[in-house]
């Protein structure tokens, strides 16, 4: 089957665009804030809870799912929709990121890369063959490509790395059997203008359903971040959506919004929550607080999320310092509800071709460089 | 204002009965179950999960919240209700059964006792006074007297607890100034019979809107459990509701029901399905057990709760192995159903005259000594 992205506006002020991305398991409106649900779970959520936010997509880790239950397990249970009872779209990432991230032993060649297990320190091996496999077992409807991971600043290790990751790139676009899940290819090239152009034109030229763009939001500065983003957009085809891994912040959606990218996905809601922080419109807060020890009042007035309309403050900051599960459940929920609600009001506004407007007024209560939590 | 005890029904074939006991937030129907919700929340369930499973009454405790995160507080929240934003009834307890459980320094004398806070080893009194004001700022609808928790074989020290436990029984019912709160007297005496009759006079004399048995299930037998409830039942008020605490297992809901309780609390159901453990009408199975690993199957066929129809054993077991929040969540979802399912048809059956009948089918494929989880 071929996978149908309709184009519905696109901004004039930027290059923000608003479609509908069409995949086996429904239509995913973008742009669009996918929620990490790492080992067949968003954390702290069930699937009702998601179906109930609005989730549209989520996304799962290769990595985890293969080393646990299995990929094999899952694909015997009926996929990994029906293993974790989301029926709406999935996507997986390669396993990459995951095994490039790990510290400890680790072995790249051309063929693939050799690890350990962060579990029990076993070995195993990835190659592009063996990613598309896995993914094809757990069954997502967007799957990766498998790429290597270069820090983005280091200029040598970039060049090395995206020879390889445009060979596998090549082998993950012919190892692929099922025409039922889209083949993302991800652009690489760290910080560089000239790689990246270089990644674009390789994986244009083999032609997939959709781009995902690699390592941005991982040691470069927002300058360096939105520069390649200016780069690289505007080389993609305009019918193919555009997938930014890994970012997500509230500010990071309105900007790269208006870069052109069409999908996020990003654990910051899900781990701060965990922490005790959550979003406001006026920037985040941390529950933990002992300002929020006697607050009558929801984390944000106005917000309609389960959370907010039943809890205060007080009792949230209760729950988190008496280490409560229901205290992660609730500032989770409330995070995604932020996310998930700003990016369908992003999404209308460039539907009304207000989002420039919108940005900048959001961005003014915002605050863009802060790190509470 | 008075607490209407409405008996519906009184079991022919043993001493089980249907009612209704009325407090300001609502009816509850009895026998009844009531999940614990030790720090004002009921671990890994919200408000609208218990409405869902249709609990009619949840206990907090007092202890706990008046450690953290304070009576005064909660107070000024408006009560404990609108804290944790639980509409239906509450129960909490004196504090009593946590004071006298803590290890390390503890001091009682015939005034009060004096302990050390788990949290941080600063020092409190509660005295029956004390125990009541703090009970009145949380605003149960049922609260309790402070009374001692003896061990239970201990003759001589049973004597000694029960006189003060007597003589606080007497302050706690004086110190009472809200007429919105049932408050309990609690039956003590450990295992020896004339120690309880001599409790059930004396605090009958009194006279309770409902009263309760304690220091039961801490370390005497099932037959010397139900020779004490056979003692104290018969004796105590029939147009009072009965409360036996800390008792939940689902083969003491119906021996105990048979013995003419009304209401139980117990933190078997959440407790062990934080560690793996769930109950089916066969007996307790742990989910972490490697038979689950391939299962397809629910928990238990048939159980009409969103764990079950939603979720396969594999499942559960996979996000209990890799401590995902949502394998507590749904376990703990799943035991509170069993219990609150299997107490509403207890109900049922006694007002149709079948409870024993129930009681025998139940029990025949339920086993009684289990001690999986």
């Amino acid at each position: 089957m071929s996978f149908e992205f309709k184009l519905l506006h696109q901004d004039q002020a930027s290059r923000a665009r608003a479609g509908v991305f069409s995949t086996p398991h429904g239509d995913i409106p973008t742009p669009v804030f996918a929620p990490v649900g790492t080992q067949a779970t968003v954390k702290a959520m069930s699937p009702r809870d998601l179906e109930e936010l609005g989730a549209s997509l989520i996304l799962a880790n290769t990595y985890h799912l293969y080393l646990r239950p299995g990929a094999e397990l899952i694909a015997r249970l009926g996929g990994l929709h029906r293993f974790m009872a989301w029926n709406r779209p999935i996507l997986t990432d390669s396993g990459g990121f995951q095994v490039f991230s790990l510290q400890g032993l680790r072995r790249v060649d051309d063929d693939g890369v050799t690890f350990r297990s962060h579990l029990d320190g076993s070995e195993h091996r990835f190659t592009p063959e063996k990613a598309i496999r896995i993914q094809e077992l757990l069954g997502a409807d967007i799957i990766m490509c498998l790429d290597e991971c270069a820090p983005p600043l280091d200029r040598a290790y970039n060049e090395a790395a995206l020879r390889r990751t445009h060979l596998w790139a090549e082998r993950c676009w012919r190892a692929q059997t099922r025409d039922d899940q889209a083949l993302f290819g991800i652009v690489q090239g760290g910080v560089f203008a000239d790689l990246r152009r270089q990644s674009v034109e390789f994986l244009t030229a083999l032609g997939f359903p959709g781009y995902a763009i690699g390592s941005l939001s991982v040691g470069e500065t927002k300058a360096q971040m939105h520069e390649m983003l200016d780069v690289t957009t505007p080389l993609l085809p305009a019918d193919r959506p555009r997938y930014l891994m890994g970012v997500g912040s509230p500010e990071d959606l309105f900007e790269c919004v208006a870069r052109g990218i069409d999908i996020f996905d990003c654990v910051l809601p899900t781990r701060i929550a965990r922490n005790g922080a959550v979003f406001t419109r006026r920037g985040r807060i941390n529950l933990r607080n002992a300002c929020h020890a006697d607050d009558p009042h929801p984390i944000e007035e106005g917000c309609t999320c389960y959370t907010c309309r039943t809890f205060s403050r007080a009792y949230l900051r209760h729950l988190i310092l008496a280490k409560e599960i229901l205290g992660l459940h609730l500032a989770t929920l409330h995070n995604l509800h932020f996310l998930l609600e700003l990016m369908r009001e992003i999404r209308q506004a460039i539907l009304d071709g207000t989002f420039v407007a919108l940005k900048e007024a959001f961005l003014a209560e915002y605050p863009t460089s802060q790190n509470e939590a």
